[in-house]
């Protein structure tokens, strides 16, 4: 959608050589379109049957909190170790070099909830993946999986399958 | 307020021996508490001039967030170092053991705007005191800082005076 494309500033070599970053930061600064991204998400799901919101710590939670509220959905937060108090489960993933991990509440999501995963941007998709398997654990399931930008070059869709996913920027190319 | 306090888990000795935390996923998770926390602050709100949110992260971006929305105002993001794209400026403010430091867009907030500081939590108000002085480097007025808790033992409110501080759940005792 080119009224989010707009908004979206390109930082090239951030946060390292080569990387071409998107900053979100003007998308949330204006009322107008930040009000626009959360009214068409929730208009993407109106007719499906979520039943909670769950984001990826931490530009997750800008969007999701949002649309958690537009929606009257229950808020389920995912976050790096440590920050959240026990009882927690947790899942480790891989990255380009070394390992990562990710947290949520044991009693966070109940067993056959539906919940809708959401977080700014999809890359390679290895978070939303661990987040996928992490809300597994506790018996929940998958509806959806919605971003604001995917860079679509990076096949995080692909890996998310069979989940259907949902962008409001799709980057073909760098 | 008692319908706050309610909804939050107290959660001893976390993140060390001593600590009592203030545990708030239970609070987003219940959607008609979510929304009567964000309804109250917009309420209270109502008949300001306040002309954007400025959350800090990362529990502030889930109550700041649906407030924006809610408001329809600008959302503002203060974030940990290395976290945002340039060009930003930082402050540094004293821990209890060393120092940390805060970082915001300098094209972020207009002059002049008055802004209202979100977190989730207030506590020696250190945090939310080196916020401030970003936004005021950025020639930015602070009208208000909001909480949904706060933990009143441990002076934050004086603090951050002549600020106005309001807050849902007031704890004034350990």
């Amino acid at each position: 959608m080119d009224w989010v494309k707009a908004k979206i500033r390109n930082i090239p070599d951030f946060p390292k050589p080569g990387i071409l970053f998107k900053d979100i930061t003007p998308l949330i600064k204006c009322p107008e379109t930040f009000r626009r991204i959360t009214d068409a998400l929730h208009g993407h799901y109106h007719d499906e049957k979520i039943d909670g919101i769950v984001a990826i710590e931490s530009r997750g939670f800008i969007f999701g909190s949002a649309l958690a509220y537009a929606m009257g959905l229950p808020f389920h937060i995912v976050r790096k170790p440590g920050k959240l108090p026990p009882e927690t489960i947790d899942i480790s993933y891989d990255l380009e070099y070394g390992t990562d991990s990710l947290e949520i509440h044991t009693t966070q999501i109940e067993a056959g909830e539906r919940v809708l995963i959401i977080d700014d941007l999809l890359a390679t998709g290895g978070t939303v993946k661990a987040t996928k398997e992490l809300i597994g654990k506790l018996r929940g399931e998958v509806a959806a999986c919605a971003f604001v930008i995917e860079l679509a070059f990076l096949g995080g869709r692909k890996r998310l399958g069979p989940t259907p996913v949902f962008s409001l920027a799709i980057y073909e190319d760098e």
